[in-house]
C-alpha cells in the first residue's frame, strides 16, 4: 500500500519557513543524504501557496524533479507542464484514489493549511522531520492547530552533524517495515 | 556559572499542555529517569498562569519539591508557603541577580508566555525537551512566536521506550560540559 509521508525540514520551534517563505535556516548536513526518501517517493503534494513559494523562489520556475506532482487548488487554473496537475477535489477522496493506483510513495510536501486538512481526514500515514537547531522565533507552523489527536509511533531518531536530527514516525497500529 | 534550563515535555507538534492545561499526553518512559536533571536543579522560575494550573491539577496545592520557587507576575499577592515568592520585575534582572548568587542551575518551567519573554531577552541557556510521539492538534504552545531567532547546539539526543526521545540543547557558542 503506498502511503502518505509528511516530509519536512523544520526548526525546532516547529516553523517549515519564515513568515515570507525563506528557509535560509535549514540545512543539509553533510553525512546525511535524501537519496534514500526521494527513492521511496515518485509523488509529490502540495498546496497552492506552497506552490507559488516555489515559483517565487525559484524565479518563476520550479521543477518536479522527475515526481508527478499534484497542487490543491480552487483558485489555479492550469500548469503548462506535464508533471504538474490541479487538484480540485478535497484531499480524502483525491488521496484515496491515488492510493489505489500503482506506484511509490506518495510526499506531503507540507505547507501548513495542506498539512492541517490532511491530518483532519487522517491522512498522514508518516512522518519525516529534520529539526534544525535553532528557534526562528516567527514562521509558517508545519503542524498549524486545528485536528483532532494523532498517534504515532517512533520508527527512527538519528542524530547528524551540526545538531540537525532526522526522526520518522509511523502511524500508531502500523507494522514497522524495515 | 548558574544556567537557565527551559525544561519542559511537550507533543511532536511542540504544545507543553492541552488548552485546559491537561498533560495526560505525556508520559515517562520507564528507562528514563528525571533524576539527573533534577540534581542540576534548585530553583525554579514559572509564570503565573503555570502556577494557578499547577494549583488547580493539584486541587488547590502545590508542591515545592524542595526548590526555591518564583512565579512571575504583576497581580499575584503573596504565597503563604516558604518556599515560594512572587517576583514583580522583569525577568532579565531578575535573572541576572539570581544567577549572581551561589546556587545550581535555574529550570524555566515553561508556560508560553514566559518563555517567550526569557527567549526575548536571551535568557536560555539550554533546552531539555522531552518530546512524545503524538500530535495533539492544539494547546498551549512550548515556544510561543514572537522572539528573534535563537541558535542552539544539540548536546544530546536520546531515545527511550514508547518512542520518546530526550534532546538537550545549549545556547550555541558556550562550551559543552559533559
Amino acid at each position: 500500500m503506498r502511503k502518505v509521508v509528511l516530509g519536512v525540514g523544520i526548526s525546532l520551534d516547529g516553523y517549515i519557513a519564515r513568515p515570507d517563505g525563506a528557509v535560509d535556516f535549514l540545512f543539509v548536513p553533510k553525512d546525511y543524504s535524501m537519496a534514500p526518501f526521494f527513492k521511496r517517493i515518485d509523488t509529490a503534494v502540495m498546496g497552492r501557496k506552497s506552490y507559488e513559494m516555489g515559483l517565487k523562489l525559484g524565479g518563476g520556475k520550479i521543477s518536479s524533479y522527475g515526481m508527478k506532482c499534484y497542487i490543491f487548488s480552487r483558485t489555479l487554473g492550469s500548469i503548462a507542464h506535464e508533471d504538474f496537475a490541479i487538484v480540485k477535489e478535497p484531499p480524502k477522496p483525491f488521496i484515496e484514489a491515488l492510493k489505489k493506483k500503482k506506484g511509490k510513495d506518495i510526499w506531503l510536501m507540507g505547507g501548513g493549511e495542506l498539512t492541517r486538512a490532511f491530518l483532519q481526514d487522517d491522512l498522514v500515514d508518516e512522518l519525516y522531520l529534520g529539526v534544525v537547531p535553532v528557534l526562528i522565533g516567527e514562521g509558517i507552523p508545519a503542524f498549524p492547530s486545528g485536528f483532532p489527536q494523532r498517534e504515532f509511533a517512533l520508527a527512527e531518531n538519528k542524530t547528524y552533524s551540526k545538531g540537525m536530527i532526522a526522526l520518522r514516525y509511523e502511524r500508531a497500529g502500523m507494522k514497522t517495515k524495515k
